[in-house]
């Protein structure tokens, strides 16, 4: 690690187009770093899949990506980072930042009550990686989950506001709102495009995690102690990776970022 | 195939759930056939991936399937009958049946006026299979498609009925009522459980064609010509193989089948 060259990429790897909003925060406050995307397109959606397989696809992307020379991946995938970081941290040696940590952090930073409500795929809640990171971060925290598993597939259908979505947003927050949270994590990269919705069903007293700046500043300060960072003033190159239709990736990435995305390349693991 | 024996097993291939409505309605017609179910649960859902990635999955599935000694192969899924069945007979030597063509022939056998709705997966929709399949049949025909991606994942959370799928299916619907459509092809294996919803927002006088009736009549009369029907009396074996989570799997099996279901066996390709 210690001849890894400070200009090598960060590696952000998600199931599919979610981590991208890791990604633009990372691309927004490092614009020095070279960044290198991989969304798991063949295999996406995580959520509902088994925790072996999880951790075999997870493996899968993190050892091409360290084929790639990156000196850091972040799994911007809330599923994979419950699931899959010791499999992830077996085959690569370079330091791997979840999404888990940064959010339960967060949350009980701004939490006044410290009653947390965490919201994420099937497998991120049945894992019980938050409500772990919480209560190993402050004994008393009540922790409420609810697993939400047609956020993602709304989001991909372009429904981010609406009689479906708030009707959805409803049925689901239902036992958050019943536990009296203050504070939400949006326990998937895909949640903070309904946080418009997701404000309006919870009350404006409740706060909503977005991980994404968390991790963003973890990273950050992980580059920072081991005297990784790019030199300032530099301007990163931005590189995209899927295991499947890359062009579908490229225009929905497109409009996710809100910027140009230079070619999607493919990468098939079967 | 002439030596192929008339005791060996149906193979159902689909790339989840879905197509139990297919296996269902195949075991309640010919008890005294054995079936083999296959779900592709680790690449589940098919609908949005590439033709070259469900071409890819489907051939894997299907090879398995045939070395597993089966006589005829019923391709449950629509994607896949829609993209892959060139690449499936490339593989296969053995009769195999796509969903298509009888959904295409049903729906031309009830409609009064040639106007046809169909609604299926992304992939499905943007093949045209069905457009195509159906001006085969009957030149004048008038088709209009509507994709519906959120129909699967509503299916697969349990939400059957209620005022979130009500709104759903009227959004979808909305381009087949203005065509004045009045025949509606449930074009993916799921979209039954939609029925009494989509029967609510079409109107009573639009007829909905759900193709596991007609796909086993098809399989009946293939295995007929062929002299390959099992014989009467005796009493089939079922089945049933996930290429992943198979528990899960197990578990909404068992619920949507309404029956008891014996072990399914993980098959895993990577």
């Amino acid at each position: 690690m210690a001849r890894m060259k400070k200009t090598a990429p960060i590696g952000v790897f998600d199931s599919g187009l979610g981590g991208l909003t890791v990604f633009k925060v990372l691309a927004r406050r490092m614009p020095e770093e070279s960044l290198i995307y991989f969304g798991d397109t063949a295999h996406v959606p995580y959520g509902s899949k088994s925790p072996e397989a999880i951790a075999r696809f997870s493996s899968e992307v993190a050892k091409f990506l360290a084929g790639r020379g990156i000196k850091l991946l972040v799994v911007a995938c809330n599923t994979s980072s419950a699931w899959a970081l010791p499999a992830i941290r077996k085959v690569v040696k370079i330091p791997v930042v979840g999404v888990i940590e940064p959010g339960a952090r967060a949350a009980l930073g701004v939490s006044r009550g410290g009653r947390i409500g965490v919201i994420g795929t099937e497998a991120t809640v049945k894992s019980e990686a938050y409500v772990k990171a919480i209560k190993k971060l402050r004994k008393g925290a009540r922790v409420s989950s609810a697993a939400c598993p047609l956020f993602v597939p709304l989001v991909e259908e372009g429904w981010w506001t609406g009689e479906v979505v708030e009707a959805v947003a409803k049925k689901y927050s239902a036992p958050l709102r019943a536990a009296k949270v203050d504070t939400v994590i949006l326990g998937c990269t895909h949640y903070p495009y309904l946080k418009p919705v997701l404000a309006k069903v919870m009350g404006s007293r409740v706060r909503l995690i977005d991980s994404a700046e968390e991790i963003a500043r973890e990273t950050e300060s992980v580059l920072c102690k081991l005297g990784l960072r790019a030199p300032r003033g530099r301007k990163g190159r931005r590189e995209f990776y899927a295991s499947d239709a890359p062009e579908r990736f490229g225009r929905l990435a497109r409009r996710m970022l809100g910027t140009p995305v230079s070619k999607v390349k493919l990468h098939k693991f079967d």
